[in-house]
């Protein structure tokens, strides 16, 4: 029996991951995520309503239109973690197959969100709810587990697949945090066992491989200190107002920014659409902790009136909004432009606790959105910071652990493909050997035992 | 008798430069420019219909509330050349002298134009145009000369002042070119002459100061060779368009891309608004002689026309356009989102005369611009360009020819006035000493012999 | 009565800090420090041997010879910390001054270090320790406070002249740090108190003025964290060698890494001259507390006996070590080249717990030590180091604290006092009125009250 | 019959060329090049003393032990043109071969050179010179031909082989230069008639295929205007000393410096033994003609002596030169450090035409070099230079004129030949499928016809 690893999106950019395993007749999936680039690219790109053709011809979506001419059946849809570039298509091609939808409780829900959002597709498949750590079969030759992971949102996992042929792990996308509050350790036993075992294939994130000189990412508890020192400082007895952003998916730097303010005599008010929704989530799951001076506002509405509050008495409030790229309709980039109830005024400090996505049209926003503030007397505080992706010493452990037969680096330009196949070639490996670039739509068949 | 220097705008940015000397009671003003950039961080500004203050709060133009506070009559309003960061404010300042605004005639003519399109003030101001080589008197103490300069503009000149004090010399913007074919090189035996006449203080533009590898500026005539040799493959019986994109105030620029494509089998067309505006000026004053095979069209329907033509016959036409920095609403970015009769196809040539000016904003619109126009299969062909401003080594030779008794930076941010002021160390001077940094609104005052 | 602040060095470079105050005739000099890039550049360079007028020539060391022309009596040689730009100079220049040399403990106990490597001069002067927080009174009208900073290096100051003219403030160089377990956190009362009496100048150091991303300064806490995350996995059961270098004079990181590896399998050896230099002296001051598993080796065969044993038994052993910058005749890259009796084998860990100066010498030296490594097979973790230095936003709040009547940038290229100027100017400062950029040799006169 | 082509060297380095192709039973080698780089990490490397196989695992020469698994005969090694990349290691590895060497007669007379100077090894290989546009049989199947290219150095060529399976061109290193006056513009009419003839592969150099900005790269005609305009003005009466530092290599650069010199009032003396290798070669052969007042000096004592003249009248000469890259020994940096009886002095221009190969000891070598000269006063006119190898749109005309099946990058790290991968797959090439992208030491098979 072979195994076909067959790339279907996210091996040519940053976004909209998909790739398909097929061992013997039986095939697996493994994200539908969306390509954000590329829509700013195309200002009048509305998902929500467009045909997946349509956004595959923008490059929006992946293009799965290949699994047609797979010889095989879909067993499973496996999603490895929340995040927009592996989830964000579901409800756009998840129809078109006849199979479960299968995640960690909190991806599953947030899956559960998208589907709901969708105006073009009806999306019914089952969607199956698996614990990190758990197991699942999915067909008579292949067994699915998730084993326990770490990234920059809650639930992340490596999901493996047990087949006759060998274990193949797909590792997009993790770091390796030891001390995060919301999430336990990346479960390495199992990681060390699978690699005794025997691990076929490696399908593997490859975001920082580029990335020389932070040899390994830093923990989410530099990321605590880091703001611990920041937000800290400016409590004590402070007039001034305290905006901090950052990504509404973070659930673990939430928890950290309400944990810090927990104490202090401000008001915590988490705003916006994108926060109540994965707040919400990850609270009802149990996820989140907030402590009792936090609130969660996500109308429009409820935005204004506590960014009215927030406005009269500025240092009895900590605001915590999206918006750190700029994005010009997110809540940030309108406070600074004066579009809502709430202005930033001499003194005021925002904290970016977010990396700027490097690509044009952020580093024009983040200018314009950072002039703006500035204009208005704001202190600025970038980059409070930590990365959700492992570096390349994180990654060299990873492969020592696994000791993987075949690796196929995903998740990436060809250039950070390749800077990942020349740090598994430090460890023994060769590019077209068994370090295997793939392109978009090309496949790579291996032999079992 | 003593001479003032005040620093009223460009002394902290790339933009609205403005300078006033002042020597006993005369007070002479050079420039009246805008601030490009500014005008991308606040959407909303229309500068033709908005008010000094306004635009003075906002740094769109220079804040000369300054010169009330002067004790002095300004005798003449004198412009270096025709760029907009240089006479782009005189509509919503000059009225508020009474006194005349001087420049060559190519840079009036432009002056001219700018008052006509003014919504707001009216500018009654007298129109001297002064040819280069010319003098004039503005006060009893005063007499204004023209030298010669090359710049990326025609009729850019150096202004120079000859007091009883001795001689200031206001030098931005420059380059030295002795290859240009629409400008004859700078005056050097006037310059080496005023040099040991004694030059009292040299106001100086410092744009390429910081640019310490590129030692001397190249001439046009370096651009022409990369431009000939980039047309000419493509004109060799090549099916496909041609787009060539730079300032339609760059003359020189023009001329050469009109003398390379004279001969060709395309006709050549000009096409835009500010295309029609700068060329047909520099026509109408023998400075532009076009040929027989070239049209200008500005006209919306005009241009359309044109644009139909050069769709169904590719092969017949080269487009010269506006658009280069990928400003949403220029020709090329139009033509490049498909809003124009004109699309690019596969294998269509686009070059880019003309550099990226660094601004993140310009970048994510380049970016935009030349994703769209790569998906269409364009080649693009990147800055075949070179500088309209001095380097270090050009500096360098100015200050050897001049010689003045103290130095100002001008034109520039902090960061590059001072890099001047170390090129100015390295000959001889020490800033604090005879270099002086001025911050807008700071004045230096010098005592004459 | 007038002040006088006379720049003497290190306001035209990284290095060579060197200041006088005058305050009516009397004279206290601050810092007297080499330049060691300098020295790179000649290679013939032999400190110890060399005449102040030659290392003056070479730029190695500050010109004090202005001061012949200073109409004052020096009171008073004033250091701020240990370092060598700071205090690497003392033996060349001191004894031409008839003056006590005061510093911290630790900052006299490396000067007398110091004096007595040098052999060309004598040098004389008393020498007068003064604790943090302790004033003494250098002449009628001076006194001088010790205001507890924090630093890469204990015991580090911000040196305070009370006035009759209005309170001096010297701060070079600092962090803002309240986590170092060798260093209690910094004055901030009494800082503000300063403030709220009037200070008239504020001397300041502007390392990290120009850096616009980190805008707070990390702790050494989280130093600690990422050494721990790096040794702490490759103590558990790991068989291959383990590197850490850092800077002798960083008590607080030897500390750190000390306490890491306190409860390891391994002993700690600590392998150098200029290790044993300033272990030794921190031991004997109590500021440095070594667990009972580390052991200190200066001389050569010490350190060579102890590498015998490490290369033998590589998983019994750290080895901390100099040479994080590549220096050619430095331990780490002399075991580098297998100069020494331990090689680098397969998988040993090198940590490189300092930054890369940035200069083209180091960049090229480190960049062979590193390939060295690699070759050899080591894995290496670049970087894991925090600065000693302000950012800009714990330099705003320093503004705040101490809010002086007038700044002077320094302990920098112009290009970085500049930036600290525009950051002043954000604070209401006005370069060219009171915030003050001098060259070496320029002094700037105030008048108190 | 099969078609295989072998990755040697130069697929992981910019540097030791070789690529053999095996064509059925026949191989032909192409290229024997040296890696500068390592000998610079490895300070005792001496070259004509060292064995291959020492050289080998230093990575300074290629690894070719991996023919003796190589089941052919090798029947020719070919060289493209006389760069040390390409020809550095033929005295330490074409003696294994019992094959003829083939190269232009500028090419085979430098390779002449470099036998003699082996110290190690006899080479007995005959020597066949073969001129552009001309063919020669190796074997009953493989017809070689050389077609007429342009680079930086005389002489260089695409060596093409005919065989029954089609042809196969190598294209290692080329620009598209038609402007050069040592040699004639590329044969691009012979490039696409072997295009539609049926290219089987091209391997192909990838140097700039990086550089996204230079589209196509500038020719030799530019750098000619760029140091026309430099060196004549400083001509003009100046009293002050000139230095040329280029290539001793780049003939095209060393008659268009001469030609500039040649009605001035100066000697042109071309110093250094490299410079009298190649010049004098170029000469013999009739591709150099330098003016009367040129004269070449080549043993120290005769550069001394030229030197010792030049020092008194530095008006009277222009001295030309290697070291550029400021490596230690060289003319230059001798110079510079007062180690010749030439010393510069205060306005001597020194011009550097030639780019700086970027690593990190060339860097710390030119910074000292500068460092130096400006320490003396000069005048430095950096980057006087333009490229020799293809840009981008070089290589995409390079494409559509061959229409290769199969294209192989070479010349590079993996991240340029991925890049070129990626130009290849614009025009319609896909990497996995028909551009291959090898390691050292893996080869690539292709079916014929």
């Amino acid at each position: 029996m072979t195994v076909e690893v067959i790339a279907i999106g996210g091996y040519e950019e940053v976004g909209k991951n998909m790739t398909a395993v097929k061992v013997g007749e039986d095939v697996i999936i493994f994200d539908m995520g969306i390509h954000l680039d590329r829509i700013s690219i195309h200002e009048d790109t509305d998902i929500d309503r467009m045909h997946s053709l349509d956004l595959i011809e923008r490059g929006v979506i992946p293009d799965d239109t290949l699994m047609k001419d797979v010889d095989g059946k879909v067993k499973g849809i496996v999603f490895s973690h929340g995040h927009l570039d592996h989830i964000g298509a579901v409800a756009k091609l998840a129809h078109r197959y006849d199979a479960p939808i299968i995640g960690t409780p909190y991806t599953t829900a947030l899956i559960e969100k998208q589907i709901k959002g969708e105006r073009k597709f009806k999306v019914n498949n089952p969607i199956r709810p698996l614990n990190p750590g758990s197991k699942i079969k999915l067909s008579k030759d292949i067994t699915l587990e998730f084993v326990q992971s770490t990234h920059s949102i809650p639930q992340a996992v490596f999901p493996v697949l047990h087949t006759s042929e060998g274990i193949i792990v797909y590792a997009l996308d993790f770091k390796f945090d030891n001390h995060q509050k919301v999430s336990p350790p990346p479960d390495y036993n199992r990681l060390r066992e699978l690699g005794r075992k025997g691990v076929l294939a490696l399908i593997v994130e490859t975001t920082n491989a580029i990335n020389y000189t932070e040899t390994r990412t830093y923990s989410e508890k530099v990321a605590r200190i880091i703001l611990e020192d920041l937000m800290k400082r400016a409590f004590k007895g402070q007039k001034e107002g305290m905006i901090v952003t950052t990504f509404s998916s973070h659930i673990e730097r939430i928890q950290t920014i309400a944990d810090i303010a927990k104490d202090s005599n401000r008001e915590i008010l988490f705003l916006g659409r994108s926060m109540e929704r994965f707040c919400g989530i990850a609270q009802n799951l149990g996820i989140l902790k907030l402590p009792q001076n936090a609130y969660v506002y996500g109308s429009p509405k409820a935005v204004n009136k506590a960014l009215m509050k927030a406005e009269d008495d500025r240092d009895q409030y900590l605001l915590v909004t999206t918006g750190h790229q700029g994005e010009p309709d997110a809540l940030l980039p309108r406070i600074a432009s004066a579009r809502t109830p709430f202005n930033v005024k001499k003194g005021d400090n925002v904290i970016f606790s977010a990396p700027i996505i490097p690509n044009p049209t952020n580093a024009a926003n983040r200018h314009i959105l950072e002039s703006k503030l500035k204009a208005n007397g704001a202190r600025i505080y970038a980059n409070a910071h930590v990365s959700g992706h492992a570096g390349r010493e994180d990654h060299r452990d990873f492969l020592r652990m696994l000791r993987p037969k075949h690796i196929i680096p995903a998740h990436g330009e060809l250039e950070m493909l390749v800077a990942y196949g020349e740090l598994a070639e430090e460890e023994g490996y060769r590019i077209g050997n068994n370090v295997h670039i793939l392109r978009n739509a090309q496949a790579q068949v291996f032999n079992g035992d």
